[in-house]
């Protein structure tokens, strides 16, 4: 099974989440339109409208309410990459300038507050379940914020424990997967434990796809869409360094560990430091990791009933695990 | 009657929108909750809350939903001027540095994020029409990013007129204290003609009090807490300038309008449009209409029935007109 089979199964209801993105995105200010239609025609993977849809096909079926949220899911995501562009000062963005780079950085940010605002109004136009899912999207969206700036403090203190990272990459990713999927099974009515079952699933799922964006910015990837190292030269330390430094003495890791928070003011102490990841096997290490949430994220499928969509979830799951972009 | 009579007839009920604020956004994250917590402690001037709490008031009585909307509508006020802050570049807001002078522009943008979702998390914890709120204030916020981007478009034309002028302070400033009187209204189960009567007061209200910030950055002001000078450095059309450009031939306005889209270039032109408004009287007139703005503002209020809360808001409006700060 491949990502477009997926896709192709999908292309009925992608279509209305798309026209409903856009017709929640019209605007009759010329500067705000225009650009609201180049980035709806970039696109994106669209994996969590895709989660929201199949999910809700997990559950008994998709109807206009899954469309809604589905939508919603998207249009949040959007808003928080325009608002990640401005805080990670980035001028690419799959590969194509960023609104930061062909306007400003102002201009993201006040996009990104127009999408998010479209985005609560597509929730609030569903017709059951809004305050519920409402709810959902707005403790993804407060963990969203505390993710990225906790990630900020522990760039410069350089202290970025396990623990810290799990929640990072919870916050910065995975919440959302859990939201877009919880919004698909509730928009179908499903019981608890199905429920339960898709958010162990997207969780799962969210946190590989994290682990696997980090472990790009070390190796590279075809059709990335933006430059590697750039986590270290931010002093962030993710999975493959995390696991580099577990296998040395304390003093050798806390010696790394001061080196990583030297970066800013000395740029080529990170080839140093990208070295002792690379001997001591890190990315390996990080690519392992990834593949046991890949498979818990499998795992908690058993819960739900066979169906197609079950098949595409389990699939969707593989293809994070081995997308190089 | 002046703003401290009003403040302390509200102090009951506004120590309540202060202590639901703090505790929404309370967090672990130390580098979020330090922040937060000067932000609270530097307040402002509470408008906003005074406004939905007034207008409960004026229509009934101040219940705990009302509560609950005052401080949903306060803090997407600091939402939005966190955003500002990055959209204008200040380094200065009430006289204080700001959190992007203080940290950076990036925690600006997510701080601002955090607390609109706050302020959402207050609007659906209210126990009766919160849907309606919601749609309220998310149409404010949808105003408030089309203002400030068809603000930025006609920084670079340099062809503002009146409409546009109007929509972008509508947009800026009024729909937000349009929608903080209407939820208060709606909290105490106004009838029909009250909420549009406070419909009417708010807007009048808010684009009195955006023309009033308009002038000062010509006028200056004691304790304004920001430079001045600021809108034409930024290429903004205002209304003094507005007003001069009316009273002279139209081939004069439009040597001025093709100086000011110049200015970022040529700084030094800022000086010459600044005395061309000085000596067509474009401050005086600018006042003049603030002052009409003022009056219908005080006249929507004839609509409702005699109160205390009542006379506060005409009074609330006045202190906008002489306000030098």
């Amino acid at each position: 099974m491949d990502i477009r089979e997926i896709k192709a199964c999908l292309a009925g209801p992608m279509k209305e989440v798309a026209a409903l993105q856009e017709a929640s995105l019209k605007s009759d200010i010329d500067l705000l339109d225009a650009t609201n239609r180049t980035l709806l025609s970039q696109g994106g993977k669209q994996l969590r409208p895709m989660l929201t849809l199949l999910s809700a096909g997990a559950c008994g079926g998709v109807n206009a309410d899954s469309v809604q949220f589905a939508a919603a899911a998207e249009l949040i995501h959007n808003a928080t990459l325009l608002h990640d562009d401005v805080v990670d000062g980035a001028s690419e963005r799959r590969g194509r300038p960023t609104v930061m780079a062909l306007l400003s950085g102002s201009a993201s940010v006040l996009l990104g507050d127009y999408w998010l605002v479209k985005a609560i109004r597509c929730l609030l136009d569903a017709k059951q379940y809004s305050e519920r899912v409402l709810r959902l999207f707005a403790k993804t969206l407060s963990d969203l914020s505390e993710g990225e700036l906790l990630q900020m403090q522990k760039a410069s203190s350089g202290d970025t424990t396990r623990e810290d990272y799990r929640r990072i990459i919870y916050s910065k990713t995975a919440s959302l997967f859990e939201a877009s999927c919880l919004a698909g099974a509730i928009s179908a009515g499903a019981p608890e434990e199905w429920t339960a079952a898709l958010a162990g699933y997207a969780r799962n799922l969210g946190l590989a796809f994290q682990v696997k964006d980090d472990i790009l910015d070390y190796t590279g990837g075809e059709g990335i869409g933006k430059p590697v190292g750039i986590d270290l030269k931010e002093q962030k330390i993710t999975l493959p360094l995390l696991c580099a430094l577990e296998s040395v003495p304390g003093e050798e890791a806390s010696a790394v560990r001061a080196m990583v928070v030297r970066i800013a003011d000395e740029p080529d102490l990170a080839v140093q430091v990208r070295d002792f990841v690379v001997e001591h096997g890190g990315v390996e290490k990080a690519v392992d990791e990834m593949g046991k949430y890949i498979d818990e994220a499998v795992f908690c499928l058993q819960e739900l009933p066979p169906s197609a969509e079950k098949s595409y979830l389990a699939g969707l799951a593989r293809f994070v695990g081995e997308r190089t972009f």
